[in-house]
């Protein structure tokens, strides 16, 4: 780490491009504590803080701080995990916004990693049809992941986000000083997204990743402001293409369809978002190779940068029967046909339903030695 | 009632435009059994009918017959009444759209009247982030205020309408047939609402409806029709020039802050949602009559003209602090402060919050003597 460098850092501005919803990402060292990172985003005089019991201690003094006393700021504390994502959590945000009287001009504000993201922006989404909200993303992978796009929702009994809406932020302060304070698992389940950039859309970002691996394991503040900027400008160009999914976007699922499965699977929390979506990156890439789509050497430059970078890599012993169920219960099986993203090359990848099932069997069976 | 004259008259269409969400209204009588007013609306095989157990017996087997048996076809049935239009039924849709294995690409049609309309399209508007929803209002009042712009939600025991999303419809089929079977009570609550379009925007068709009183009273078709289709297109451009009601739209609201105030205080349900309107524009035609914006002869016609058409225009006797407490919980209230729209003359409303607190206290206490 080298937290003497980050006062030099500038903070730069990226802009997600969607017509009358575009907004500002803000990257850069110590933005939580300004009040400037807030104050031009927040119409009225109401403010609610939607966080989790981790997060809060560490960071809500100094953003209700940073607002000012000239708001009235309610705040909100949720239990923290994936398992929490529920509708309930939804209802109960609702319930004391409408108890607080929050009016249409409130501001919520999300404190947190992606199940806050996911839950305030839903809930920002459905209070009285939609009131102002901002993110402020305090892991990795909600930083390069869950705050940049609009997808806002919770999980269901038999799904994953399976209830939500497609809702833009006001605008996303992407403080990169708080990486200091993650555990090390969930700093680097975040690095799989960044690594799912370069393998989707960007071959000079993943040979840069690869270059910049020690950098990256050792948390150096500069190289994570790159990484953090170069995602978060491929994701926002992806979703100005395509806003709703249509087609495009569907590109930034590489690795998730196989991902949702095992963390299902698993029982959610077993595994972290961006462990399953390692995982599932190099089961795609291994299908790809068994296509005869990619060949067997970037799949294993994919292999070996998530090994670099202390992912997972080996898929769980689970039943494959169970485990196509649920890749065929996703979301992303369109009329009931499976769909996946597989790749042709490191920065190149497309969405297919010419699924060759005796090559997903033979994938799902692979365990450890996948992309081998 | 001229059924004899029905078949002459044409299907008429008018246009919402909303940009990429722009959709078509279809007006005339007959639409329901038609496979051409469902088809070219439905993208996927999977389709699921929303509707009410009082709504479903009339409708729902001629829908399904029109669809045509080539979709695969799911109805839910609702209990009816706005004390059913909650989080819990509209989880009940997602649920079984989950249980059935409803994908991206499903088309919801909401079959019923505003309840339904309602429920239906925030769980369009949720479920997996939004899918394809079409509307076929069966009661007066949906067709020509809940089946146009895009308002989908539920109550919150806090609230009307608190919870929910701006979500539009690919097209509304107005099947003017079905205003034989309302009960009359119902046909007349619908008629509150094409009067207020008259009084917030349109003075001819306030003159119009004064002259054809008589045949709406007697369920014309030829002049139910024109009802629909005006009321239809004056939502329509407004809604068309402020969606998400930043400005323009909430004159929409003319009469019902009064009016909500007065379902939440009588209950759900004692009166009819169009019942309530009709008084509330009646309190705020006399606010603004003692306000000195609007010249007493004007109040007395609208007065005149919902008493012709059978409506309520008396204020329920209700403890008058309770009814300020429920118009300032309303979610127009703005910060806090009351805001209201007020007319200045037939055709001619504005939002305003300035309001003079003695002659409020004076229009709620009008009780039968409100515009006299």
């Amino acid at each position: 780490m080298a937290a003497d460098r980050e006062d030099t850092l500038a903070v730069q501005t990226l802009a997600v491009d969607l017509g009358d919803r575009a907004y500002p990402i803000h990257i850069g060292p110590g933005l939580i504590d300004r009040p400037e990172s807030y104050r031009p985003y927040i119409r009225g005089r109401q403010v609610a803080i939607v966080t989790n019991t981790v997060v809060g201690p560490l960071y809500l003094e100094r953003v209700r701080a940073a607002i000012g006393s000239d708001h009235v700021i309610d705040c909100i504390e949720l239990p923290d995990g994936e398992a929490h994502k529920t509708l309930a959590q939804w209802a109960h945000i609702l319930d004391i916004l409408l108890a607080r009287r929050h009016s249409r001009s409130t501001t919520l504000i999300a404190l947190g990693g992606g199940v806050v993201g996911d839950l305030t922006g839903f809930a920002a989404a459905s209070f009285q049809r939609g009131v102002d909200f901002l993110q402020v993303p305090t892991t990795l992978l909600a930083q390069v992941d869950s705050s940049v796009g609009g997808k806002t929702g919770v999980n269901h009994p038999l799904g994953k986000n399976m209830i939500g809406a497609f809702y833009q932020p006001r605008a996303v302060i992407a403080d990169t000083s708080v990486f200091a304070t993650l555990p090390p698992r969930e700093y680097r389940a975040g690095l799989a997204e960044v690594v799912k950039y370069g393998i989707i859309r960007d071959a000079s970002f993943f040979d840069w990743l690869e270059q910049a691996a020690p950098q990256l394991v050792a948390r150096d503040s500069a190289t994570l402001m790159q990484a953090v900027r170069r995602s978060c400008a491929i994701k926002a160009e992806v979703v100005a293409a395509d806003e709703r999914e249509a087609d495009l976007r569907a590109i930034l699922n590489f690795g998730h369809t196989f991902g949702h499965a095992l963390e299902t699977l698993s029982g959610y929390g077993t595994l972290l978002h961006g462990e399953a979506v390692a995982i599932g990156m190099v089961q795609a890439a291994d299908l790809s190779v068994r296509q005869g789509l990619l060949d067997r050497d970037a799949a294993g430059r994919l292999k070996a940068l998530l090994t670099t970078l202390g992912l997972p890599v080996a898929a769980p012993a689970l039943p494959q029967a169970a485990v196509l169920e649920a890749m065929g219960a996703d979301k992303k099986a369109v009329n009931g046909r499976l769909r996946l993203i597989l790749a042709t090359g490191i920065g190149n990848v497309f969405a297919t339903e010419d699924i060759d099932g005796e090559s997903l069997q033979h994938t799902l069976a692979a365990g450890s030695r996948l992309c081998c």
